[in-house]
């Protein structure tokens, strides 16, 4: 059992990527452990064995899988004596769903909020590149950006809606305790509270006490890492 | 076993409701027969007895289940031998948080195409009644909706975005067979395909290939229900 992840390092420790934060939380869930090497974004040379220049990068032996869904499925079929990610294949397709719908719908909106904070925690080496990719995406200044986003909160807050609804009467998305679907709308919220004092969630928001939940999973793991607490 | 599912009524025996068309593919799953009695939107004093004015309603000899996600856990618990349309609780969160994504995001972009051909669709009688409601919701005439509707078109497919990612490696978003989560979905096209001759999907959508396959499922029973094939 000699589990390397790569996954995307950032400034001062912090490790943002809120897929890496998926596969951490699903290698905490199945009780595996893994050596962590910090890739970043301007010395992709180190996952290039893999094939593709994106992390998060699970390495097993020889075995390389790569895309954080890929390595959720890796590790449900590698490991099937511990607790399982999806119970099942219809569990599987709601964690797929939720896993499009946070690609697609939660993480732009999460972004828009906080790129320019995740610009101050990005490895020295990777600030030039991060802000010029990010900045040609966004067709605007991160100063410009970071001004007018209080405008974009609500926005975000609202996309929650279908979180906030299935939290209604049980404590995690996947029911009494968190599963994979969890650790990916949790991740979100993860890369945010890893690179930015930006408070997104109000305090009697359902989302806010669920966050604290994941935050307290598997002895506070995701609390413990470098960050802000808000 | 005698079961009594009532249900909006239609025009000409059309049966439009997303959330009864949710309730009468979950009873399809389990094998489960239900006399179906149809309620108009002006004659909601046939379900008074059930404490509140929607559909669909549940009766079960005494016992009366209103709403369609508490009418999915009612038949779960109480036909536990039959085919589970959750199987287990991380499905069941899944699906939960379909249900709210669907009712919140596709459901309003659906109704702002439709709403027009659904009118067309209402039961005489309640044709006036649904007139000024939905004409209040929406603040603009019918006619006026239905002219722009084409602008529109665009982002309700854009919205289905996840639900065509999750579809990318498996047949059903649960999986190699529908469950419950596709029922919520396919709610949303079938209430549509009863009122509306709008082509919502195009030909080459993985979201079409998805709904011919569920149009397909239980012997074509939601084909066979009045409707416009589109």
């Amino acid at each position: 059992m000699a589990l390397t992840l790569f996954e995307l390092a950032g400034d001062q420790g912090r490790r943002f990527s809120p897929f890496s934060w998926r596969t951490l939380m699903a290698l905490r869930h199945k009780g595996l452990d893994a050596e962590r090497v910090a890739v970043k974004f301007t010395n992709k040379d180190v996952i290039a064995f893999s094939g593709q220049d994106r992390v998060p990068v699970l390495g097993d032996g020889d075995t390389t899988v790569s895309d954080s869904w890929a390595i959720a499925d890796y590790l449900e079929q590698t490991h099937p004596q511990t607790p399982s990610l999806f119970s099942g294949t219809v569990g599987r397709g709601g964690a797929k769903f939720i896993n499009a719908w946070t690609d697609l719908q939660l993480h732009p909106r999460i972004s828009r909020l906080i790129v320019r904070d995740v610009y101050d925690s990005v490895h020295p080496d990777d600030k030039a590149h991060f802000k010029e990719t990010r900045e040609a995406r966004y067709g605007a200044s991160f100063d410009s950006l970071h001004e007018t986003r209080d405008q974009h909160l609500g926005a975000m807050r609202e996309v929650l809606a279908p979180v906030r609804v299935a939290l209604e009467d049980q404590p995690f998305l996947c029911g009494e305790s968190a599963a994979y679907a969890d650790y990916i709308v949790f991740g979100a919220f993860q890369w945010a509270r890893c690179a930015s004092p930006y408070a997104l969630l109000e305090g009697h928001d359902p989302v806010h006490a669920w966050r604290e939940r994941m935050l307290d999973v598997f002895g506070g793991f995701a609390r413990a890492a470098p960050g802000y607490p808000v």
